[in-house]
């Protein structure tokens, strides 16, 4: 201790290491930072441990965010790789940051070499909530299911080491193909099915709510919404519950989201679809927006809420659906992870297009090497 | 369970009860409830139980929070008397709203049976934090220091229940006079000394600041300067460290506090200490502003921001004190409470009435029937 | 300006007196308070103007507010009666602070004489939203109706005084009975009618909301439903469109709230109905819940978010009612009031109901002397 | 107008379509993007104007925002190029995004093509505050000075664009080299001096916070320390205002920050001075920590709060500087810009710091090409 601090502070207690409130995010590539700076900035949470491979890039983070950490009342910033002798071997993991490694063969043998080098994730001891951004990103034009082998082997390596340090925590899993991944996390976390989370189509909800706003001049918060089901291409739109201030757009306009709905509001379903795809070829990735509603859930399961987000569950019994498989349903959140699943009244339609991804999920888990 | 809500809801694990940052708020007079409010419209709890001896009010404050609670993040708000049937005995108690209790030898009488009848306050069971506000209030023109045998066997009665119902909490007494209430509240709790604290001169800083700011035109949270010691009439202004941006006042007015000062800046100070009085005299109470200092508290203590606050602690040790009283003195604080105080260096007059204050202290304390 | 003031700074530019975002308080009870300190607290506008005829608690309010203005974002507030000489005349007006008048006609010759002291209130020049709690409380037994005509005359002598200073501001109503009351405030400002506004059934939907929580376990942000007409006793609850993610309660249980129900939901309605009167027969008035719907609204109206809230405003043309009356429908509320009004789908009887009160609003108002 | 629309709304009049809040960012690379965030997610606007010349990632950041409005209270986002034909031109500026230009003098030929093509930024109109990021980076190893004539250039073209949409804004300008652009943009703006502003060392001071707060174990905001004159390498600590509440550590330890100091405190400027090359190296590009220090500037101008904060301002007559020229000192912030200057008392070393870095300011200045 310096002397300074010896004559400017006498000692009454050691102070206490944790907020009892903190939060892991592995990942810190643009989906990852947006997710902390979210969570940070809107007082979800006053304590991140970030975790990554790629040392150098976890350093300028972390002190990005300290730097900063007086405009967001005086948040504890944490880092580490897990590694021992970080810097000879950061940045070997071919990751969204750019490394070209030549072929899937041996791009899969740089990461169980790397998976081997973990030596534990203690920076993330006692979290409450760990979020999972880490994996391969979705190139343009692959479909999210290509990537489930991939980011599996990615998932082996450090799920059971997270778990280890922290056997309460709620793992909310944000990589794609998410659904899958949720599925793979749960089995290899050994969690309760309550506590293993995907984020799911929050955000499709959240961007189906913002685009009826356009159409309506009324504020997203106050357009209702929900979109189920798989995230990303074969989402289920839930027209009937579609409403503002209770009035069901459905009983105005009784072909709405059908083929013979003349003003086309199935477009914005469509468009809910395409906006990843269309982010991402505009900016090249996306961030703000799934950052925010990675911290909505957040604040929900920590601040023990019990609001209603569609996030990605294990579905089995629910919509005539029998397989182990996860999908998003809407949920009630709250400091013990799903405490219930609403139970929606669909569409028959609706409902095949539920099993029909059911279906696809199984045969493509039935697949994967543990 | 209803009908609807099983046609409604699928259970996937049973509700957490807890938010994991539960404050309990004892006594629910006009500043019990502006801790309460502060505390959950600026977010620092989710989750706050209330406790009064008062069935009917408490009842009342409860709904009402609950009413708005959509309002305030979904927060959780529960209430009890901490007594079986309530409502035969609510009101016995003669408290600040007015019940008139013939003479002080009846008035004790009352009290002790009160006592008598609490069973538990399990309500408030695994508190990170207890706000303590109850207490006969002072009156106009009343000492503080005649307080506090009345509100010491208040203490007796509650502070063992509560420490049992959450043996790992915080102690945060506002009663008044708050500094050998807080010395009651740590005698009676068992608690070590880092974890019962008093809201001593934050209030008094912060007001100090305010009427600063006043004078420079100047954000108070830009205007800095401390006052210490014993909350109210014989508290000391350290001139010393009074600035703006590190440009420290006393440099460029050097007879600054003192009787020499053409500008009179230390009217600033009496002014602070005849601050509860005017607003005692204008409108029957204060509230508001010892609320949401309160709430400052609990936001440092609940998120272990280790922020600096003038706060009643232990000072045995400090600036030639020998005596186990509280004063305040700026404490850091944390999740485990105060960590460290910081050694002001301070006037050789400022350091006398520090301890003169704590010879008072230890006086009264003498006197004091446990 | 002090010389230690000319010595620490040095002027550049004159300060500017406004934030752009003022809103000011008419009527410094409870209420008035409440949502006060609700919008300070969330942030919704950092400058408030409090306006009372009460000079001594004004006062008080106003230094107990400032002495915590470091812990509000350094809030500036401001006070007046708009009178001079405030000290001889304060507290002539009877008001809920409890001042005994003998009768009616003595009680109404006291407020036309305070009107008359009424200079003017500079104080409020250039507020974005005023707020009228001022008024006659409703006292336990007494109907909201009977309390129109005293409130009428107090609104008189402040409402043109108070468009004078603030012509592009936003009229909010919140003094009881409100419906009505703020056609009188409409009638009297000469304002548009998107410009003046009652709080009317925000707060009963939000405590509809809040007992739909406790009765699933959902949290009340995500439990929607919509109680609108008249504030009070003949509220309308549209059970048509209570939903939770978009799931009709209606559907799964069709005799919701109604005789028929043997889970009787509908007593969710009569609790809300009776919530006021419960809570002033508990704690002597309503004041956290009201305050924190006022400050919902408020932030709707001042950051343009176009949310939508139950308020009451001009319902001729909707639902088939013909006459110029206030009553609560959906509303869409942004910097200029109420843009849209939600067409709600309504049952007869519902419709019924609201045409009820509307005829009913008609006739007091045909009695009101303006 | 859908028929959905008018089916589900009624018009009670226009929506206005502004929030009186509005802030422009100029320069969507990474900086901009968290400022715009910053901003956003700590509710310091609700309306954000976003302006820079590459039309995708423009169009990109715009619709990522959007997708997250109801997460940030329903934010208006709003993004033009301000040009006719924005795909043809989209990506001919050479900035941070990489594209490669063989020359300086090529590139500057594209920069005055650029400026031609825009027509106006209307997309602006009524903004309160005006935050400039555009400008070419700062790339490893290049000094802050040599970008000056290129980002002038840039400036040329803009600024008198943008004032001229929104006459009563504040400019606050990052983008470096921050004190001799913000020079720029005073002479481009026609402004006063106290509306134009430099966000200077309001970050350089956050920092040094953080590391102190590091090294005694006490939070960021309770450390207080500031950094002043220039942004970058010649900035000047001044060490006779350290303190932590109201202790000055230079009473502790009278060598603190020269090179007597056998605890070397002095490391701490230059740990400060090197933060941003070393955040660079680590991550490429320095954006959390610069974001959250422009929301906190933007908070005290927006909120009229009259917080100090250490920004680059014009600093003629101060501390014996006589040269037109920006630097950064202790400044009072409020919706009319600067108010006032704070007058630190600096000791011989640091005025003649100070006045060396102006005299180096007003030599760069002479050389520039308006």
């Amino acid at each position: 201790m310096s002397e300074v601090k010896a004559k400017l502070l006498t000692q009454v207690a050691e102070p206490m290491t944790s907020s009892g409130n903190k939060v892991t995010i592995v990942g810190i590539g643009q989906v990852g930072m947006a997710c902390a700076f979210s969570i940070l900035t809107q007082n979800v949470s006053s304590e991140i441990a970030l975790v990554d491979v790629n040392a150098d890039k976890l350093q300028g983070e972390k002190l990005d965010l300290q730097h900063g950490s007086a405009f967001m009342k005086n948040a504890q910033i944490s880092a580490s790789t897990g590694m021992n002798g970080n810097s000879e071997i950061a940045g070997i993991l071919p990751d969204e940051r750019g490394d070209a490694i030549p072929n899937p063969q041996q791009e899969r043998a740089v990461v169980l070499m790397r998976i081997e080098k973990i030596q534990n994730f203690s920076v993330s001891a006692g979290s409450r909530l760990i979020v999972i951004t880490a994996g391969v990103r979705q190139k343009e034009g692959e479909s999210r299911l290509d990537l489930v082998q991939r980011n599996t082997d990615i998932l082996k390596g450090i799920i059971p080491k997270l778990v280890a340090q922290s056997p309460d925590c709620i793992l909310l899993v944000v990589s794609n193909p998410v659904d899958i991944l949720t599925y793979v996390a749960w089995k290899l976390s050994g969690l309760p099915k309550n506590r293993v989370i995907g984020s799911g189509t929050n955000l499709d909800s959240s961007r189906f709510r913002f685009l009826m706003s356009q159409k309506l001049g009324v504020a997203p918060t106050s357009c209702h919404g929900w979109i189920i089901g798989e995230h990303g291409d074969s989402s289920v739109p839930v027209w009937s519950g579609v409403n503002v201030a209770g009035v069901r757009l459905a009983e105005i306009n009784p072909s709405i989201g059908t083929s013979d709905d003349t003003e086309k509001w199935g477009d914005l379903h469509h468009e809910v679809v395409n906006s990843a795809y269309e982010v991402i070829r505009l900016k090249g990735y996306t961030s703000w927006a799934i950052g925010l509603s990675v911290a909505s859930l957040a604040s929900a399961l920590l601040r023990n809420t019990y609001n209603v987000h569609a996030v990605s569950t294990l579905v089995a019994g629910e919509h005539g659906i029998t397989d182990d498989v996860y999908l998003s349903l809407p949920c009630v959140l709250g400091r013990n992870g799903v405490s219930h699943v609403v139970k929606q009244i669909l569409t028959t339609e609706e409902t095949q297009k539920l099993q029909a991804s059911a279906k696809l999920m199984a045969q493509v888990q039935a697949g994967i090497k543990f």
